[in-house]
């Protein structure tokens, strides 16, 4: 029995990737694909999500277009970390995109669950703008998630502010009501995360393999190894959110504990923080499984298998 | 010529031998200790700053009381760490302590600082509700503190909250005050103290002087050693304050780089974060060195061998 | 040519009121009924609304169910205004409610400004919940909303809070969207709605007609007036909700000015407020209307022809 | 018996005026004059105030500089209603301004507190950064506090923002402390102030008078009367602040309620409004009396007795 996911995604170079991993694993059965206005708009969010399905022929899978900004923020992207059109790098402008589902996604993740045996997890990949946004429109489908396991947050410093993770600083008030939605939460955090550095020794087994989606994905990090060289000085990047797509298929693969969780959305320099009360400090019970360790080596083998077995 | 210095503390475990350190170190001319309401009240903390001169022999500078409460906030204490009496362990109920100075603590800083040549670094080691309420007070000394070596705040995860350091929490308005007051700041956060471990070697180094002071140390080290056992599952409690002083003594014991530090003061769950700007993204300039590396073999000899120095 | 307009309402006695005003004024074609949380659950108010048109026969306006609660914050109700049932006082349990419409009040908002010319008032009178989901979920109905006409705020003093009046208090976040929302807005505040005192006398008025929808808001005035005599010593209560129908119907009825209208999210006290900046103080350009005479007379004689004519 | 009060001010015009009411009707010893920044620099408002007494021959009451910013937040004045100066308007430039004290204010509040038998009223009519400062600096004169009687706050609509009136505006930290003192409070806010209108006929039985402080006074209001007319449209200025001292020589001329006053610190566009709990919403205890009405007549009657009785 393959577990069944909705991946909810802004891709975004490392979505993509992500996406790559979730439709092709063989742990995994993924029902659909929402996006969601983050990395960039979501007009360009879906785009790419069509692309990377029209590259890698992955054609069953429902892409719903979802919110266009966050529950009460403007919209503001990361232009710097993956270009203007979200996914820049690989050639994609002859690459014809598959059509859109006719359904909004918040709808889509609506009815899906509601339809469920509760045996769905969702892995957000991005702001969380358009799971918050259906919990509030349909409480019904809260108890229905099996769980969820989602990149974001940090335990000690930030990126895109030193106090803040992206996707959890995108839509701070969204975070705060998934966080407080009582079902299982796995959060995958930049700690997890900057342990999955893409090497060129990676790129080049990637590029070895000879095939048109390892190429692609090569391509993908090609380019983001640039912009995270130029913006934080990394030597490799950091491969965020394919991490809590491999959380799901192997819990193993990362290590962490239960604690609470807050999201500040009121500080004047903290917004967004995830606040993860690691001492137990505040009395709190916890109501997330927050990562800490990645098994590294099982980590690249589980992402460079799957796409090996791409045709 | 030695450095003039004003040590503004709480004393409090690692006060104390901040104080001992600095009141006696050759490079150093200790010209006042203030203190302030923090690790416990400033009733307390001023008598434990007078017992330690008494035990010390420290009787030519002057001590004298300051705030009761931060600025705006009630007083919070931290009696888990230094107990009820801000400094238990060592026996010292027999201790007379020396007088207080007649002065308020903020009215001898002012007066200090303006009869000053503008070469007087102020250590605090405390909350900066003293600090910042002298600079409102008057806003002439400004211009007349040389720099300020400060133990405070965290670059990535406090211990008071996960987002705060205790110092900074317990008056962050005071904070953001002497933060935003222009004049060079060394910032020395938990990233450097939790460097500074109190090994069990060292207490037996200590013990090893068969002398008062390093005795009265060693009697300190044992029972703050016990709390942070307990409340943090530290093997070795960590020397937090001296840090601040030896960063004055010896610029190169802490390594660290110029950034912009801001103070949060209105978050929901981060109050009180010291939020540096590592990676440059404010684009505010820098108003503080930041501590990061401690340099820890040299940090101890400079400890021991002014405690050894003590009659 | 009637004008098109769509009610958002919690019924609540006055909203029920409004109800009737709206769905029976020749001036007005009522092309929808939604409800919200609000003065009771969504649940109640929905079923509120369908029980006021089976007591008045009003059959052809769908009536769709909208939030549960607001867009961040819990929901809270007004129990001690409205009552348990959100609409006590009438005899109401044998009253069998109208079906509710097969649509979320966010879906039909969408659809039917969607399908419109622009030429749909939206007459909220309860939390802006509904409006703002609909216009963050599709963002293309803003440029085809005409005109709103909502209830709610206060320029001077609040009745929930000193600071706030209810409908703006219950969702502050959901109006700080609306508001900002470039259509023109006619906030119709407490200044006004304190002025429509359904008065013993327009209850004689009402019972004087001899008719089941006269008698029906007779019946929720009587109701209505001990709440307002009870919690804030009015003598007569307030009938906030049909001024901004009667605004719509006739905008000489309610005088005021243009001018900007901003909504506090952040206050310790004053959540909800909103704040009008009657001297122009802010610089800020106008985006709401906000009314502060009524003319109370051409009111009254609106409402009571109106209900004179339900059969 | 005189009562004894201590007037803390920042003139400002009708601050001016407050002083020459304090410092000569009979029911009062004015102990001292304290001076804060507030309508203009503190240094600005030490001078007007020793300028005003040397117009009036105030010889025997010493004027204490005080604080030259609030506690937090940078200094703003309200230099559109009272001039560059604080008071411009009257020719000043040739008066001498008499010596300034020597101690600083909040030392002068402490010493003449802690000597009393707790029988002073202090008067403030600027923002309450002097008496706010003063108690956090020694604590032990909160008891000794007989009341406060101050100028500042609105029930509904203020005058610097819509939310907030000018003294509490700009020093809404302070405020929050005083108001949390715990002694008896009487806030005179704007609801009082706007009914003691300086008209035309007023200013004419000044000048009647014919004699210099009479005069003197007049040329003020004839200054500050343009100042209303053109910021807020005013048809004649309104005398806050001997509104203040007034409420003391004579409790009756204000009537008013107690209630819980709470100060607004975090709003994004409420800051510093004072809430009233008017209705008993929020079950605090009150902790002021809050004027509403004046006895206009009989607060005319005793300005104009007292500014005749000055040689």
């Amino acid at each position: 029995m393959r577990q069944k996911i909705i991946l909810d995604c802004d891709p975004g170079h490392d979505d993509a990737i992500a996406l790559l991993l979730a439709a092709r694993h063989p742990a995994l059965e993924l029902l659909a694909i929402t996006t969601v206005a983050g990395n960039q708009s979501v007009e360009k969010t879906s785009t790419n999500a069509l692309k990377v399905c029209s590259v890698a022929k992955i054609l069953n899978v429902p892409v719903a277009r979802g919110m266009h900004q966050p529950l009460l923020r403007p919209a503001r992207f990361a232009t710097d970390i993956h270009g203007e059109s979200g996914l820049d790098g690989p050639e994609l402008s002859s690459i014809a995109p598959l059509p859109l589902a006719s359904q909004h996604a918040v709808d889509l993740l609506i009815e899906l669950l509601l339809q469920s045996d509760g045996d769905i997890i969702l892995i957000p990949t991005g702001p969380l703008t358009n799971i918050a946004a259906a919990m509030r429109r349909e409480p019904a489908i809260v108890p229905k998630i099996q769980a969820i396991s989602l990149m974001g947050g940090a335990i000690s410093v930030g990126n895109v502010t030193t106090s803040a993770e992206f996707n959890i600083w995108a839509d701070p008030e969204a975070a705060a009501i998934v966080f407080a939605c009582g079902r299982p939460i796995t959060m995958v955090p930049l700690e997890v995360t900057h342990q999955a550095l893409a090497t060129e020794e990676i790129i080049q087994r990637l590029r070895a393999m000879g095939r048109p989606v390892p190429t692609f994905v090569a391509d993908l990090l090609h380019y983001f190894a640039d912009s995270y060289r130029q913006v934080f000085g990394f030597p490799a990047p950091p491969i965020h959110d394919p991490c809590a797509v491999a959380a799901v298929i192997d819990p193993d693969i990362i290590s962490g504990w239960e604690m609470h969780v807050a999201i500040e959305t009121q500080g004047e320099w903290t917004l967004g923080r995830t606040v993860c009360d690691i001492y137990g400090k505040t009395g709190l019970p916890a109501n997330a499984r927050v990562g800490y360790g990645l098994q590294v080596e099982k980590f690249w083998t589980l992402l460079l298998d799957t796409f090996q077995a791409y045709d």
